[in-house]
Parts: structure tokens; C-alpha cells; sequence
């Protein structure tokens, strides 16, 4: 049984929630292209797990909250509104936002998010973490 | 015959390309709910007004590009990845968002962008417009 685009970026979720950082950079193509605009995209496996590793190391839980999910026409493209949170503690920063992936057969070739960086960046720092390599100069 | 949801939505875009302010406010329903997250929603066509009217009437030219539009499941809801942009004179500013539309019959109940925020107030500000009622203080 093959997965849906949907079930593959649910999935996908999971593996962020259960803080599973080589899953997830499996989860993408080789060449995977993933961004938070309007930064300046990462590419390769290397490159996201080098971003993701700190604050899944450090955070205690992550939530990846699915409020509503749609695949465009063309079979491979899921639109998602989220909220995502890291936990730290008793500390917790929710996250707003959409994102969109583009599926290249089961893995993930492109996945951009969209959120209010600025105040994701003074919410970490609010309760002294770091936002995340090449974050922080955004806020 | 009845439009598609994606179509509503591809239309209300157009009625923002034409600066049709009215038309954009009695696309969305009475009670509608409008918001760039995370600043507080916007309720009510008259909200709704007083919001976009600054911009797109100083405006010489309003953008509203779909990159890639989705229904889901219920269908009544419609995500989109954009980039919209307003011109000023020779002056242009663009930005990259992701938007959820969920429509009451052919009217747009609630709609959501996600943006980064500062970005769009640092680039209105750096060709000397105001970034909306609202907005500037988020930046």
C-alpha cells in the first residue's frame, strides 16, 4: 500500500513530534530544498539536519498540530496551517503558520514555512533559547 | 452554474488586482473574520474596509499570484501559497505568503495570511509607505 501525500506529510509530522531527527532528514530527498521565507532556503539533507539538530536536542517535546491539510491538483503538493511548539521545561512556543511540501514519490523535495519570524524569534529569546542557526538575524 | 471554491478564491484575487475595495469587502460575509497572523483578527466588512482601504488606494498596482491553491476535504477551504506585492510609483514590494480561505456558501467566512511581518514593514518602510492599520507595530 502506497501512502497519500497526505498520510506522508502527517507522517512526517509524527517523526518531528517524536523528536526523530534522522527520520526526518530521511524523509526528504537528497537534494531536498527546504526553507522558512523569506530566509534563504537550505539544501541537502546535511544542511537540514545541521539546523534542526540544536533545538530537537534541547527541547523536552515538539508538537506538529495539523489545523487543516489540501493536496493541489497536481497530486504532490500539500498545503498545510499548523501550530508547531517546542517545549523546554515548562516553558512552551507555539508557532502559527503554513507550510507547503512537494513530494517527490514518498520523500519530501521541497518544503517551505511560512510564519511571523520576527515573533517567533522574540518568543524564544522571552524564554532565553536560541531561535535556530541563521534565525535569529531575522527578528 | 456555482463556482468552485478554488475559483471564488482565484476571483477575490482578481477583485484585489482591480482595487475593487468593494468588491473585496462583499466577497467576504457579514461577520467575517480576517486576519495577518499574529496580529489580531479583523471582524466585520466594515473592519475589513478600514483595513485594506489605505493601501489599495494609494497603491498604482496590487499583485495576487498563486504559486499553488488546495481544497480540502470539507470543501469549503482553500489554502494558497502567493506572493502578493504592492507598486508605488517605480517602486515595488513584494511579499511571499500562504493563506487559508474558508468560504460560507460563495462568501469567504475566514481568511488567514501568514507572513513574516517585519520583512513586509521594513520593506514598505524603506519606500517610504506606511504598512497598514495595525501592522507597523508588529515590525
Amino acid at each position: 500500500m502506497s501512502r497519500t501525500p497526505e498520510q506522508i506529510v502527517r507522517e512526517f509530522g509524527q517523526l518531528w513530534e517524536q523528536r526523530d531527527i534522522e527520520g526526518i532528514v530521511q524523509a526528504m530527498t537528497e537534494n531536498c530544498v527546504y526553507a522558512n521565507v523569506p530566509l534563504p532556503p537550505m539544501r541537502g539533507r546535511d544542511a537540514v539536519r545541521n539546523f534542526i539538530t540544536p533545538n530537537l536536542t534541547k527541547a523536552d517535546g515538539v508538537e506538529f498540530r495539523f489545523l487543516a491539510i489540501a493536496t493541489a491538483a497536481d497530486g504532490r503538493t500539500v498545503l498545510t496551517e499548523r501550530i508547531d511548539a517546542f517545549l523546554f521545561g515548562d516553558k512552551r512556543v507555539a508557532i502559527p503558520l503554513m507550510g507547503i511540501f512537494v513530494l517527490r514519490g514518498e520523500e519530501i523535495a521541497e518544503w517551505r514555512d511560512y510564519a511571523d519570524i520576527g515573533t517567533f524569534v522574540r518568543d524564544m529569546r522571552a524564554i532565553g533559547q536560541m531561535p535556530g542557526p541563521g534565525v535569529a538575524a531575522a527578528g
